[in-house]
């Protein structure tokens, strides 16, 4: 793992553990934190479900499998701050990490619904977004809290919104949220809450720092210091994107055909339609093979061979979605000052030689 | 109207003439047309719902109007040849219209939703798009064929799917579909059929010539006259773009405050979530004010003051949505041979005197 800070735990897979294919092993999964994983003793743990609803619920993990149907979807997770090495190129983003293209995983999770939870505690009038609590406490917050955040329940109700304590079908790791955490497939990770306790039906989005302050696209001239709550798009949904995974440029290349293997992600409920590569810019693209994704929740990997020429070669990947949209090709368009959704243009430069 | 073509009637109305506010009047809507506008008796005419139904159904409008609930909807309806202008400014795109910005307008429709009429009938097994067929003989298809559409059942039967009578409060005019035409927000004009004849519910998507082989995004290397059905990207939802409405270069300017008004339409079932004007070229951006949409399926009008600089000016303008994904900066990144989903930056040159 490429360990961006040991405390709180931050790390992405290099480009070569992702390349073997699309479901990503536990201990290879990216994992972002926002404070100290927290030891939860499953045996005491109980998940309140409560705020705007007719009936709340305390459960414990085998009342709650007991008493919902399980299921199982396969989702890709992302950081927002996937990419954000392309910004740090640009402009320094002081106290966020430099995350490669490799903040972003695929598992299968096994789990009961949201919506059935929902349905089982009755949602009242008003009830407009589920928020999650969780016990990490931040010092990254201000002021220092426990990590939480929303969906609306537009999305909530969605089936592939799942409460999981299994990965690839083992146990949850601890690092990873156990004993049950949120996966909100399509949206970003920091949408899909560890170490779940808490969840609330309530008027407003979530007030936690993450998702009210942090998490938000702001205009490149803002100063993050400075504004407030509130301010920037909220992200939820992920933008299109795509990798390059293979060749991973940490091995000197020859000249000559070469297998190019990489991601794309359409995000939210978007599928990728295309991906392009280019060996000279984008000034021209070969179309790549895209393999079916393993769910309708998942990036796609794609691939192609194409012939590397002598010297220092960029390559260039873009993907194009169901609407005909295709991702921006600059970074440098897209700089915010806290470097999310970097969603230009893959890019991987290479010395090939003879 | 700017009319680029008498016979089919194709024209869009002048940027100044969308400028005054968000609901276009019927005589200002742009019309696209790919055979002569059909005259239908309306006391004779019936509407067809067949196919993978239990209950076929054969309507009159009076029928229609009785058995069915009103509903009402304010949608953009958006031709994916918008803004082809931008490509063909680059290379030459033979056979299509050169649209500008204008290709798209707004009006509240008023008529029953498709997914009541599919209700009544009863969806088969295996039904998963449902095909509309209307009498008006293009000799553009190869072979000359009627107009025909699809959209999928899980877009179908979504209540802002309508089939309209009424255009702002108004008997539907017979260029835009008298007696009875589909409306479906969020998706490229194509799919909302005008003079609806025959609803079809089938397990494939329309085999007709417009969404087989035209209204598809090609790679910018294909040869649309070689390629076959079902090459491409077929184009459905609409992806983000904006425009500016004013200044409409018409007029010769003089340079300092000049208040800069446009439109920006996220598409699909997203929002724009912020709109960007520079008049450097992109350098530094200024962020507009974003009026709310009058609905959900509408575009949003923006609007700023910007300080034009003497000689010449490019005001540039470009779109973010929900989930944070900008418009990609050039046309020629996304120039296709048919000339689709031009929603690069939006661009317009002014000669500034002192």
């Amino acid at each position: 793992m490429v360990v961006h800070e040991r405390d709180p735990y931050n790390a992405e897979p290099p480009r070569s553990a992702l390349a073997g294919g699309p479901l990503t092993p536990a201990d290879t999964f990216y994992s972002r934190n926002h404070g100290p994983v927290p030891e939860i003793d499953a045996a005491s743990w109980r998940l309140a479900l409560d705020g705007l609803v007719q009936r709340p619920l305390l459960l414990s993990l085998a009342e709650l499998r007991e008493r919902f149907q399980e299921h199982t979807v396969a989702a890709t997770l992302q950081c927002a701050g996937n990419q954000r090495s392309g910004f740090t190129e640009i402009r320094d983003i002081p106290g966020e990490d430099p995350w490669g293209p490799c903040a972003t995983s695929t598992a299968r999770w096994t789990g009961v619904r949201l919506l059935d939870l929902l349905t089982a505690a009755g949602l009242k009038a008003g009830a407009e977004h589920i928020a999650f609590a969780a016990p990490d406490v931040s010092q990254l917050a201000d002021p220092p809290q426990p990590y939480g955040a929303s969906v609306p329940v537009a999305k909530a109700v969605h089936g592939e919104v799942l409460l999981a304590w299994t990965m690839n079908g083992a146990p949850l790791p601890r690092v990873h949220g156990a004993p049950l955490r949120v996966v909100v497939p399509g949206w970003i990770g920091a949408r899909s809450v560890k170490w779940l306790q808490r969840i609330t039906a309530q008027r407003k989005p979530s007030g936690n720092y993450f998702q009210a302050t942090a998490y938000r696209l702001l205009p490149a001239d803002a100063d993050p210091a400075a504004v407030g709550a509130h301010e920037g798009i909220s992200l939820g949904p992920v933008a299109l994107n795509c990798a390059i995974l293979r060749p991973d440029g940490t091995v000197r290349r020859i000249a000559g055909p070469a297998e190019i293997v990489g991601y794309a992600f359409a995000g939210d409920d978007r599928t990728v339609a295309r991906v392009d590569v280019s060996v000279n810019g984008g000034r021209t693209w070969s179309q790549a093979g895209v393999d079916a994704p393993i769910g309708p929740w998942t990036w796609q990997y794609w691939r192609t061979t194409l012939d590397l020429p002598e010297g220092e070669v960029e390559i260039t990947a873009r993907a194009w979605d169901s609407t005909g949209a295709a991702q921006p090709e600059s970074a440098a368009h897209l700089w915010n000052p806290k470097g999310y959704a970097n969603n230009s243009w893959a890019r991987l430069r290479l010395n090939c030689s003879r």
